[in-house]
């Protein structure tokens, strides 16, 4: 029987709002596999119980921001803890600035958080940097060197989170994630950016 | 060398904006592997060139729908072939529609068009429904006649284009696709939905 962490069950519960008794088994039966025990869930109908229950317990708000041009458009998702907090004039402030920021940042982020790069995103930029080092000639003994700082610095460069507000006259330099733990701080609750989208006509 | 077909030459041309013979070279260099494609150009400097000329080829619009609790929101990404008629009203209308129908579908779609369900989420959901039809007793001879009905219709019911739209009676009882037939009629130019994404506050 694999060895099931108690993150990956309280994942899973949040994921689908299985009982823990629920989703220890799933999780045992698909030996650890987080999308195999969904699975499993799904097919005894405790996963869509799920969804309903993980509502519940998280409010917030999802707010966009479209440029004037009508061709970049951005949706983010923004949790707090009470419905109270979500209709609050400081939580929504906060909200438009993080979607006029994705907006307009000389980067656009791809994640929340630098943790969320995945390893296989990690390797290919790896491959990416490494080749494109070899290419131009420098030495094999240092292109590691070279390619783990050009690696750091993309990781932050596409993480939302790291990223200084664009606006920063009117946000002191300050990054998204102070800006964050700012209004966490003034509401009292835990506030997460959940996920966001940027589209650009035409663009990736 | 692999064989390299013209329309993989022509995806990676829009993709990346590179030379066709550049394109070639590089899907030939990687066997037909179209994301190791894109990265070989990126390494030879050609695949960031490349989505400006993209850009240059699409018009089109960005548009956004938050549902008035502030819950639930909808972007989607709608392309035609000039900026006259990206800025008309008949195509902003249509834009509009779309995004209000994914806000409130019965059923939220999760691609453009069936054509785009990748196949291993249509083994996870024949694994799924395989078992929950097993799981219920039924005889292993009718299971698989079962679940292949059960596909299609689960494959109608998350692809946009295929959705009736939910104001019956202003569009008619007509399917999202036959309303994107219709404003591309009316105003002679290729029209596509190329992407959307739905956000519900604590939802998937």
């Amino acid at each position: 029987m694999a060895d099931i962490s108690a993150k990956d069950v309280k994942d899973l519960r949040e994921r689908t709002g299985a009982g823990i008794m629920d989703c220890k088994s799933a999780l045992a039966e698909a030996e650890g596999d987080m999308a195999r025990a969904i699975e499993l869930l799904r097919v005894k109908g405790q996963a869509s119980a799920a969804k309903r229950s993980g509502k519940d317990t998280s409010e917030g708000l999802v707010v966009s921001y479209i440029h004037a041009t009508g061709t970049v458009g951005v949706l983010v998702e923004i949790q707090c803890e009470t419905d109270f907090v979500a209709r609050s004039d400081d939580f929504r402030d906060f909200a438009d600035e993080v979607a006029i920021h994705i907006a307009g940042a000389p980067s656009t982020p791809a994640y929340v958080s630098a943790d969320e790069i995945t390893e296989s995103d990690r390797e290919a930029e790896r491959r990416v940097f490494t080749e494109k080092a070899t290419e131009e000639g420098k030495p094999d003994d240092i292109v590691a060197k070279i390619v783990d700082g050009q690696l750091n610095k993309w990781a932050k460069d596409v993480a939302l989170l790291e990223q200084e507000h664009i606006r920063t006259d009117r946000h002191e330099g300050k990054s998204i994630e102070e800006l964050r733990a700012a209004i966490s701080a003034k509401t009292g609750e835990n506030v997460r950016i959940a996920r966001f989208a940027h589209f650009r006509v035409g663009g990736e």
